[in-house]
């Protein structure tokens, strides 16, 4: 099995480390990562500027490809222009922090697998729901779980990734695995309004706390209650339900 | 009415001052944009670095802000911090070249439109299918044909935006309007490997013409045959088809 790897946090991160290691126990793992970190990039790609790609070796076995790139170039690279052979599987992560609710539309991570899918490649983005003291074991462990189903069912549909979310505790406080949606909780966010020492004003982004009412059977609080979550996110946007209605306007 | 206008050309581009123009004829615009082309950026948002904001007077009534940041982040910026009332519509555009099938995943105009229908607001996108030679007027008054439609029917759901895409034929050639679906063809695309006068490697992406099979009745097709495509895209990307299969897996 040939296993694409990328991630957000860069090719010098611990998230790709952990998964390099669990992985090449199933496979031949190749690397395509970004040189350095380029987290909330969404599905961004590189047109004005030319990649550059480095042959970086981490120690051990783990080499790898350091692109000047985003994911989604990355994978773009990996599949058009390096690989010689077109890998079974993409996997991007494990990403430092969760994915869930409208982030995924944010995420590096994300973008990653929805670049292998878009080439028809099954894929899957994993993240671990903690910014701090990540313990990456139980998440890389479960990586190669999934990318033998992955590749056992075959019935990942054209255009459509796993988006998967560790909770970060210990693996016996984990309660077990479920599919579910998106969530469509409300952002909580606000910019901090500063001056800096030539009295220029400037904002920083802050506050990316997600809200939940703990209710919604989604991501975000299935994640919380330290379930893993699984959702199938297609790269087809359209909102069919919508269409039919839009189709009574007067233009 | 309050209209936020954005895009991904940036403040000074043209298509930007055609809606402008246009636009300002149906209520009061407020411009936050890009201080420079911020192209298939994504949904990418700024989290490392500090934005900026300027003044800008292009002449005339022209009157906006220009930040360091991407559409996502100039919509956000706008409505978080720089604005006193909420828009009641997000106009995003008018974008040099199309964004149609899975270039809407890539594309910044879109991503400026689908924030603000992240935070509730009623919000399109809108972009003319050429990449020369542009000629804006008619796309600039089809976008004041829709915002009145949107306000009219008030029933674009939440989470919803609309894409809208126009031929850059003269007004007499264009056929009228459709509701269609995002495409899900293949983008063509390659890298050249190319060497700098240093004896090093680079890469620069191209080759993007979107294949068309010609049957397909997606947003794609309907502009190749001169029809305007206005396809419903929502930020929920949970592919609820599969989500039943899916849990026949075993984890």
């Amino acid at each position: 099995m040939n296993i694409l790897l990328t991630n957000d946090d860069g090719i010098f991160s611990e998230g790709i480390r952990a998964l390099y290691e669990s992985l090449s126990r199933i496979g031949k793992v190749i690397i395509v990562a970004p040189d350095s970190e380029r987290s909330a990039v969404g599905h961004a790609i590189t047109l004005s500027d030319p990649l550059r790609v480095k042959k970086i070796n981490r120690g051990g076995k783990f080499f790898g490809y350091a692109t000047t790139g985003t994911p989604a170039d990355c994978v773009k690279l990996a599949i058009r222009a390096i690989l010689k052979k077109r890998p079974d599987i993409v996997v991007s992560g494990i990403n430092l922090g969760p994915n869930v609710g409208y982030s995924v539309l944010y995420s590096g991570t994300v973008s990653g697998a929805t670049e292998g899918a878009i080439l028809g490649i099954p894929s899957f983005a994993i993240s671990l729901a903690t910014f701090t003291n990540p313990n990456y074991s139980f998440a890389a462990e479960f990586a190669k779980k999934l990318a033998k189903q992955i590749l056992k069912h075959k019935n990942l549909p054209k255009g459509t990734l796993l988006n998967v979310n560790i909770p970060a505790v210990e693996k016996k406080r984990i309660k077990g695995v479920r599919i579910v949606k998106q969530s469509g909780q409300a952002i909580e966010e606000r910019f901090d309004k500063r001056e800096d020492p030539r009295k220029r004003i400037y904002y920083w982004l802050t506050g990316e706390i997600i809200k939940s009412d703990g209710r919604d059977e989604a991501d975000i609080e299935t994640v919380r209650k330290n379930y893993i979550s699984i959702t199938p996110i297609h790269c087809d946007m359209t909102d069919y339900d919508f269409m039919d209605k839009l189709k009574l306007w007067k233009f």
